[in-house]
């Protein structure tokens, strides 16, 4: 059988939505236990990715990477926002253009989930 | 030729995105008569299919059941905010994790349209 | 190679998202030349491209539309809004239905993407 794809999309440095998103992505791994999990962060959302102002979810977002999820980070909103790679979760890839990579993922076979 | 499949998702219990996922829907049936319409609700959004609290809607729901809608909702979100099977809608169909049900859906075909 | 197609959707009259819709256009459009790109606004977002209140995105909108980017309001909206035709920029698209639209896009195999 078919491994199940999803990218759950943030564009907003919204904390509830990005609680609900990680929320989700732990559901979904509880439930599904071999699929492939990516988080994709441009707009305003790589802000949740910065390890000086994200602390209170770095635990969680480490236990994801650990299992497996993917954190996609948007280029052009790390430039936008003056947000260096350094300043950036390690365990986060940083992608050129977030848009891009959602439709690559979405032609490929990926869900979209916009939490 | 083949019917038209369509996933709405709402994650907060935010009434003025019910009210046009509302509105989308009979919209869309007006316009295409033999199709597959599911309102899936997780996260927040199930408590907008708490009878005590829905009872404004409870009618346009009905309709929309009747006209062959399927309304989804999560247990996971169910468990999480403490909220009874029985204190939901009879038409709705709980399923056990939202977040699965939509990448099954979307891999089955349906569109996925976020209010 | 196939072309990249996409469509983004926006139903509320929300600034923020709906700037962020334009940057996300604009830095896919950087990123890949031959694409079908298409924003499609339903619900309280036609509002966005009535001339009278969007002159400060005109500019920018034209821009877009002369790269190609089509623009997608719903007709079912103006109608719910009391607007007319008249009043929406000249190189929008209005369509019956935009939730059936969006179907019909996903299905012929347009990404979508909610900024």
């Amino acid at each position: 059988m078919r491994k199940m794809k999803v990218v759950f999309h943030l564009d907003f440095d919204d904390t509830p939505a990005f609680e609900l998103a990680l929320v989700n992505i732990t559901n979904f791994l509880k439930d599904v236990e071999d699929a492939e999990v990516v988080l994709l962060a441009n707009g305003f959302a790589v802000k949740l990715f910065v390890k000086s102002s994200a602390k209170k979810f770095a635990e969680k977002l480490e236990e994801l990477s650990r299992k497996g999820v993917k954190f996609y980070v948007c280029n052009n909103a790390l430039n936008a926002h003056s947000i260096s790679r350094e300043d950036v979760f390690e365990f986060c890839e940083i992608v050129p253009a977030g848009v891009t990579k959602l439709v690559e993922l979405q032609e490929s076979g990926y869900a979209y989930i916009k939490p």
